[in-house]
């Protein structure tokens, strides 16, 4: 049975439920995505004020059997955030940014959904204290969406993907319940784990309204530096020497490919490069300290260590925080180099790490019998986490290639999968992957899913054709 | 519809289908566990070499509509692996052992469900890496058991409870398919965490019978100290000295009342104890460091700073790995001598860190309002994880209070509920608690559990009795 509408008829039944100027008018803003691939259906969008309004919402959504798209900071790459199809009413978080409370002696804040991240990072900063999920998006990214798609970033080598700094949840299900899950235990073993299964299910399974997160302690001293390495092979083992040398305190190692630092200096003139002539491939390393220690001994211990086992033969380690920073510029502008050069087909892949050097050769030379491209491979290679993307050559176009924008995409996605990786590794399937995810998942956890899916949510309201269509 | 017995009729049907001898009687060791509180109903244990074997007994059994209970290593404290009804076919992992692979450059290893934990702490140190997962019946514990109560123990502090520690699973599910998601990957986002559902759901979803674990590099020094501290306030004072002193490496924080070293030199006096005349209260401290760091020097700065904010007056640091094991021999010996004793209630609840003091007050006052008891009060209190376990005073014995241990139980459970605490915190619910879970749990939540449950096992053969009778 196909889903009603959010049309004006729906409007006019749900408003007299909600406080005044809950419901809008869609704005084009609200249907666009980052990628420029879909345009939304809706018409509205409801910008509930608490939890209350959003229960209101979904509970009369349900009786209606009408779609809802949850929406966050609007920067997810795969479309979850926007339905090209069915026009459902538009959630929007947007007002729930309220810090609820913060608790320094647990080392534990309550935020509510619409929260940008940034904003957690100065609370968290302001109590001392360190929330570590970062992503180049973070002055837009909001926690909802930040939480459904299990965001990673670059500190998740150290503290895990974005589902390990949960505690507890405040969400509403499908039916329009509240779930009052904003517990702040360190241990609780009382029945399954709704939290994890929530988080990820980009708002398929209900509508994240606040969390309680768990915060670190801050390190008190910050290390960061770009050194050359011969081969991602050299790149794994300079990853393995410093995690013998330093232990949990490597908190974010990247790798990089000349052709991202050549992007750079095509597109973003004003970034300063690490190099003037960049080697074939590079490490990003950034170490965070117990107070006492010395970051800058530390790297060039690492390096000299590096520098004696061949591994890397250039190294400049940032000695202050300016140049940290302009470091992080030139890892975070990336992203934005390869959007104005436009890529044919992008991958966010994961692999085991030691199936990443032949990854990479492999996957290199499978492409070149498709077409002459540029690839950029880049990514967080301390969690075997690659975004391996596929450019036009200098003078040509994506759209030169379109007609092989498939076959690109099928030759990077099944050798990832061949290798014991994924298809998905930290931006979700929202509509962009569904076909992937039902190519590539194993079938018993299809099944699974698709029975959870139905058991939670009978009518499918809840995202509709994003994960599971 | 009841299910059917796992009868001789059962097993005669099960036989032809699974290798020679997988099919035996339960020996009565099958059908007591450590609490002495229930005794088995099965007839039949199966001892399943393969996932193979596994899927068989589960098809078949799902077929017949018979229960299935799976059994670890038997330690569990909730009763989730006997079923004192029904008749359930028990399912031993007990012959499926192997470390299937070890990985040192990825720090993972592949192990089954029935590996014993202190073998896969063998494993990991012979990779030169730590499986950090540890507590007291690591020598008998089985990872699917552990893997299924998503166990915590002494180190949750550092690493977090089991559920962080595994990247992939592989399990039957309940219609008898393999789900074979044993991937070795730090970011993985294709669909529903299917992983965080089965850990924690103690065999009421599937069964496990293999994960990827993720391992940390083994700390280069290790420090181990008691020291006495005034009140539970001035050890929270204490744990957030060291945690800014120390970071992350601060790996355990137990908290110890005289009560239970008093108990000790009762019940085992062969254990050396830290003081001749212990202080009320008192924490054992780890900690363990990188390379170069000296840990008895950071325990001697720690100790200075709370000796001079007033926190301690008393201190023991650990000159040698005799000692340090000496120490580690109090703690872990504690509920051995509680068995002795002979509790009259046990909870194993966890709070919310900054709500502690006033609980630990609190229930001592409201149970004075019940009865004359001997409490013993220790745990994990790093993570809000506190055993508040009741006893006789001496000359009587806990059947003298027999009629009031639902008094105290609900006294103990409402004050930690009301406090936003767990009534269950790392032992899980298995069939002691799921009053427990129906009266505390979140009415949104426990519906949506038992979709889950319905949706994934609509005849319940799995762990009939456990989590959602």
């Amino acid at each position: 049975m196909p889903l009603a509408p959010a049309d004006d008829a729906l409007a006019d039944t749900l408003r007299p439920l909600l406080p005044d100027d809950t419901l809008r008018r869609a704005e084009p803003r609200y249907l666009e995505e980052p990628r420029g691939r879909w345009q939304g259906s809706s018409a509205w969008v409801a910008l509930p004020r608490s939890t209350e309004d959003v229960a209101a919402i979904v509970r009369h959504c349900a009786g209606k059997r009408t779609g809802i798209v949850p929406y966050g900071g609007g920067t997810g790459l795969v479309g979850g955030q926007i339905a090209p199809e069915g026009q459902p009413l538009l959630l929007s978080l947007e007002r729930m940014t309220a810090i609820r409370a913060t608790y320094p002696e647990e080392n534990t804040l309550v935020a509510e959904a619409g929260a940008i991240l940034s904003d957690i990072h100065d609370t968290a900063e302001a109590m001392d204290r360190l929330f570590p999920l970062s992503l180049a998006s973070k002055g837009s990214a909001r926690l909802g969406g930040l939480l459904s798609t299990n965001a990673g970033g670059i500190n998740t080598l150290r503290y895990g993907n974005a589902r390990n700094l949960v505690l507890g949840l405040e969400a509403v299900l499908p039916d329009g319940s509240v779930w009052h899950g904003l517990r702040r235990l360190r241990k609780d073993n009382t029945g399954y784990d709704l939290r994890h299964l929530l988080i990820g299910a980009e708002g398929t399974l209900g509508v994240i309204t606040a969390a309680s997160l768990a915060l670190s302690p801050r390190p008190a001293a910050t290390g960061t530096a770009f050194l050359a390495v011969s081969s991602p092979r050299a790149a794994l083992d300079l990853l393995a020497l410093a995690r013998d040398q330093l232990g949990e305190t490597v908190s974010a190692f990247e790798l990089i490919h000349r052709q991202g630092l050549d992007f750079l200096a095509a597109e973003l003139p004003d970034i300063r490069r690490p190099w003037e002539t960049p080697p074939e491939w590079c490490v990003l390393i950034e170490i965070g300290l117990g107070r006492g220690a010395d970051p800058v001994a530390a790297l060039e211990t690492l390096f000299a260590e590096a520098l004696d086992q061949g591994l890397s033969d250039d190294g400049l380690i940032a000695s202050s925080e300016t140049q940290a920073q302009q470091f992080w510029d030139v890892r975070e502008h990336i992203p934005e180099a390869n959007r104005r050069i436009g890529s044919i087909s992008s991958h966010d892949i994961s692999l085991p790490l030691s199936a990443i050097p032949d990854f990479i050769v492999d996957a290199t030379q499978a492409l070149n019998a498709i077409g002459s491209f540029r690839i950029n491979c880049f990514g967080h290679l301390g969690d075997g986490n690659l975004h391996f993307n596929v450019f036009p050559q200098d003078g040509q176009t994506r759209a030169d290639h379109a007609h092989q924008r498939e076959a690109i995409k099928s030759c990077v996605h099944d050798l990832t999968h061949g290798m014991g990786g994924s298809v998905s590794a930290e931006h979700g399937i929202g509509r962009l992957k569904t076909d992937d995810m039902t190519r590539y998942t194993d079938p018993a956890k299809l099944a699974a899913m698709r029975s959870i899916k139905t058991a939670l949510d009978p009518a499918g309201i809840m995202n509709p054709g994003a994960v599971l269509p």
